[in-house]
């Protein structure tokens, strides 16, 4: 078994358990664990460690951890943090392999804190031991019982009767606390019961790994406040992902209150939230904000190897009901595709007519007179090939008619059918173990539904982790001196379009550039120190002929030169007087956890206050490309709204994944590079950079 | 008691009830009314009507109508479509006050079915009889237990045990059916189950109506295919606001594809949703798209009397789980404002430098060692003015804890207090009892806080109703020919600000206008047939002198002819060469649910694209125009946006009140109204239109 192999195997699959600081009160930290792993039957050796007590849940007491007959493969410290670090010490003499921190007063409560827990991460560092935490609340492993937390949780939620595969991974103690009584509250089961704490030795990331590889564990559901290894998260989502598990993650600082909070919490610095979407999607996560839609998506993750997509027929008995359905399945970014006319009317054969047939599919009330229909009808849209799963929405007594039906097509055919019932059907627990989930609700249906037939698409086609292991290009060095003209042609070396263009370093030679190039012509002050040129009139458009492009050479000199005094001029840039179907921004920059992540978006003021823009981390290829232009709700503006012509889609997906590579091969030598505006022509007209910035690393 | 005079009364309330076409049958439609009047325990007088059977439930079963030995309050008739109308004449012969029509086969079902639908209303409206449906589930008064309906949820759910004050009201059986079912599960008591059928007599406004004068009811829960009376419907849901009590609609048919199954299900054509949303807001209507939701607030309104808004403060014992809740209600729309300093002195004496006292409010799990705080904290929460309503969470078994100082601190003051526990709290009723609602999730927590205590808010702020029964201005008679020059005008009579201009019908003219006016100057071809001015090369912009004003004057006149050889044309208008801060459309049109609606966005493609539009029904004050501006995403560029200059937002709202009573004069003569562009010039400047739209009614 892989999972043997781990070294985080003795932290959360332990053979045998010590708790300093045992206590036989099962209300205190020292009594909770001890309480949990006798009252649910942990198999592994316990050994309570306390001086006080001979002996604490009919379990033999040890005075310290040297007297204890072998080393234990976990110790759980449950002292006060002063007294930490010399018991890490006395741990690692006696052969200990990991040790859980429940300790607070670390990094989490100032300066003086920060300076301990840096003491305590350096002192493990020269050790072979793991230690989880500190300010953690301890694990429970609910294959084994081996519980290890302080968590009153399995006090009240009740235990699961048997093994279960979903794992609970989260930054915050009372976070896991309280999805892990929401979840049972669901009967979900669970495998591992995970909070990070402090993370001063283990990160988020290296449980990750490890809950990747471990065979009980088939669905995690995190809750991330700040990832601290980027890359190393990355690659254990990879692995979630080839192993096929389900990962559903919340991610919390959605809004600066939320993030404050966060800060206060944990000392964190919660990062871009929109970068840790286009993350979590690049990696087909599933980011959940709502506890409850988490539960319900580890739930569904059981029946994630029958055939599912986006695209839904939703069965109902009632028009009104199918409607609303409908509604909510689109709007939740689902298909509810017109079914094909050979269908239709197969399925009228056995519905009246103030039923409907295109989808939703209405087969009234009186279907239930007719049995032998709902048979005919759930196979003819288990075989179809322009559906992907099936939604039957019944009150509880007319699903449970079609309960038999239901479960006999599920067992004969591998498409996935879901059933919701807001009444209270006897055949939920049926239709469950024959292979159809239960909802009891349209809302919650839908948004366990969604994101998990999303899911589900996206796990065939998601290319991006190939991508990212394909080589990168080779590095481009980059030159002393940045302005716009060499900017540009740093791009221009990887494929991305540039407008023709010359520099002139006098009035004759711009005149000279602006001949050959053709009029109208711009012009614009060349200058490695001034980034916005308009500010500075720096810049003159539509130049008619060589004296208008003489004199704009003078007066845009002197405006510069008077502007901004300090800045180095190498003359300037004469160009093409270009013009477009519309005008894009590409930009990179370097987020602290995830590395060089792209933003595209329609260039201009609105985009900015409408946030239109779409994310990616690096790299982007076309196809990833066109996905991001989709995405742009002024999208439409490229395809020809209203009358206006199409721009070149091909061209500016191209010019993308050709900036991709430029920044891939510029790589660390840069922190931000900006193409603003990429000119869009019209369809088949191509696409040209109108102006780039290359800002190099603070070296 | 008000109640007993209304028209529905009998149909709602009955004294007695017959059905025809009575069935010994519970599971037929003729014999489930008369279980559950049986089994539920009716106190009104019952006659079953079938003369195939001498008794029924234990009920003597009378074998035609006029035999019976009183005129029954209501009859329902549980018989086909062909036999309703000739039955309807007996009921009327023998003094029935009210029918209830189960049958299908009228409007729903195609041209033959609408015939008799017709026939049907033509006849009703001959006699004083209310009838219901048809094509209805029927009714059920939970208070009186008088059930008229062949729904068998009332098999399913479980009956409530007391009187209940929550009605459903619904366009689809099967709604009212699902959504009273997921409500008897959340223990919500029930006073009417409505359902409306094709309405041929008695419309969803009707039945508000009733509703809201009813002295059971308290809360309206409803669902809205389509509205066939929007006057009417708009004064019940004001006067439900007069009394204080609440009214919770679902609107389907929000994408197209509901709408689609929505039309072909009650051959409704729904109605544009935007204006829905714009009348419900203005009403303080609570628009739901949940049913889980509906229920939910249902079960808050109860506590509607504490005092309460939209400031809240969390108080929890996690920071990450008060983080979650603050991001949650921000996005909800609500405040999670930063306390007072003096506050947070105060709640920081019994909280640990780790907790948190900013808001959200964490009091750490320590807090339960010093109950005395908890009271103190709460106390002072109760008091703050910062403030409007208090949520507490905390896991199960810590709630309990707090639950006596909850009670305590809730029963002295006004203000209401939320728990959220996602544990398994013993005091989850003593709460409730003792005034604080108790939710069992987050997300389910905030989807019904949110727009609860917004709905607070506003109640007390809604000022739309005064304002439209205020006396509408003065009628202003329609000019023959609706040329740009005469609109502007016609609206500047009612302080719509216009720009300066002079209509010339000469080029001589118009240079002696542009002379007077100030140049530079604008130049419009004027013709009352051609509203797309710019398409037939009607603009001049920049005119710098009375040369350019000449030849401007003739090229568009000549343009014009040849582009529009049809149209008159008037000559040109000239006007001042105005530039702003920013450009907004202002439009209204004729709703044919609620007639004239009004439409505010900025100008330009990208707000048609992004669907950045405020929708008000008429009128319109300033400070509803101001509202309007402040929905608007787009709306920080008429403030200053990124170092632009702030525009004139005063005048703009001003502008807006103006066209409100502009087009309330000019009334059912025109169609639409629209301003485009109105310009918005630097603060203090003032507005002006640039250009303006009357379209007549269709006379």
């Amino acid at each position: 078994m892989m999972g043997s192999t781990h070294r985080l195997e003795p932290l959360l699959n332990p053979a045998s358990i010590a708790i300093v600081g045992a206590s036989s009160d099962p209300a205190r930290i020292g009594g909770m664990p001890l309480a949990h792993l006798t009252r649910f039957g942990y198999a592994g050796q316990i050994y309570p460690i306390n001086p006080k007590y001979g002996e604490v849940f009919g379990l033999r007491c040890w005075p310290d951890i040297e007297s204890l007959p072998a080393a234990p493969d976990l110790v759980v410290l449950a002292i006060a943090a002063p007294d930490v670090l010399p018991m890490l010490r006395r741990c690692a003499a006696g052969g200990v392999r990991a040790v859980i921190v429940y300790a607070a007063g670390f990094a989490e409560e100032g300066a003086r804190g920060a300076a301990l827990q840096a003491e305590l991460q350096a002192y493990v560092a020269t050790t072979d031991m793991v230690v989880a935490g500190p300010n953690a609340m301890g694990f429970a492993n609910l294959n084994t019982q081996a519980h290890t937390s302080f968590a009153s949780v399995f006090n009240t939620a009740p235990m699961q009767a048997g093994p279960g595969g979903v794992s609970l991974l989260t930054q915050s103690g009372n976070v896991c606390a309280a999805v892990y009584a929401i979840a049972r509250r669901l009967g979900v089961g669970f495998s591992h019961f995970i909070n990070t704490g402090n993370e001063a030795c283990v990160d988020f990331a290296q449980y990750l790994e490890y809950l990747a590889q471990d065979a009980a564990t088939q669905v995690c559901m995190g809750y991330i406040e700040e990832l601290r290894d980027g890359p190393r998260f990355i690659a254990a989502a990879e692995a979630f992902a080839r192993q096929d598990k389900l990962l559903i993650l919340y991610k919390a600082g959605e809004t600066d209150k939320g993030s404050e909070a966060v800060r206060s919490h944990t000392s964190a610095l919660a990062g871009d939230q929109a970068i840790y979407q286009a993350a979590f999607r690049q990696l087909n996560i599933i980011q959940s904000q709502d506890f409850v839609q988490m539960a319900q998506l580890a739930h569904l993750a059981d029946y994630r190897q029958r055939s599912a997509g986006r695209r839904v027929a939703i069965v109902t008995i009632s028009g009104a009901l199918g409607a609303i359905l409908a509604d909510k399945f689109i709007a939740a970014g689902l298909d509810v595709p017109t079914l094909p006319q050979a269908l239709q009317q197969q399925l009228r054969a056995g519905i009246p007519d103030y039923g409907m047939v295109a989808n939703p599919v209405d087969v009234t009330g009186n279907v239930v007179n007719d049995p032998g229909f709902v048979r005919t009808a759930l196979q003819a849209l288990a075989q179809s090939d322009a559906v992907d799963c099936v939604v039957i929405y019944a009150p509880g007594y007319l699903l449970d008619r079609m309960a038999g039906d239901l479960c006999a097509v599920s067992a004969a055919h591998s498409r996935l059918f879901v059933a919701i019932d807001t009444g209270a059907a006897t055949t939920r627990e049926r239709l469950r173990t024959g292979g159809v989930p239960v909802f009891e609700d349209i809302g919650v249906a839908t948004a366990a539904l969604a994101p998990f037939l999303l899911w589900q698409e996206r796990r065939r086609r998601n290319r991006w982790p190939d991508l990212r292991h394909r080589p990168v290009p080779a590095p481009a060095a980059l030159p002393h001196s940045l302005d716009e003209y060499r900017c540009k042609q740093l791009l221009a070396r990887h494929g991305m379009p540039a407008a023709q263009e010359r520099v002139a370093t006098t009035a004759d030679e711009a005149a000279a550039a602006a001949d050959a190039i053709g009029y109208p012509v711009v012009l614009k002050v060349l200058s490695p120190g001034i980034a916005h040129k308009s500010e500075v009139g720096g810049v003159r458009l539509h130049l008619a002929d060589a004296r208008q492009v003489r004199e704009a050479f003078v007066q845009v000199l002197a405006s510069a030169r008077a502007c901004a005094p300090g800045a180095r001029i190498d003359g300037a840039l004469v160009g093409a007087m270009e013009s477009g179907v519309a005008e894009l921004i590409l930009g990179v920059t370097r987020d602290p956890v995830f590395g060089m992540a792209l933003t595209v978006g329609l260039g201009g003021v609105l985009t900015e206050l409408y946030k239109d823009v779409s994310h990616r981390l690096l790299p982007v290829d076309e196809a990833m490309a066109r996905e991001m232009l989709e995405e742009l709700r002024a999208f439409p503006l490229l395809t020809g709204y209203r009358g206006r012509p199409p721009g070149d889609v091909d061209a500016a997906c191209a010019a993308i994944a050709a900036f991709s590579r430029a920044v891939l091969a510029l790589g660390s030598q840069v922190d931000e590079v900006e193409v603003n505006p990429l000119l869009v022509k019209p369809a088949c007209q191509g696409v040209c950079m109108l102006d780039a910035l290359v800002i190099p690393a603070n070296r």
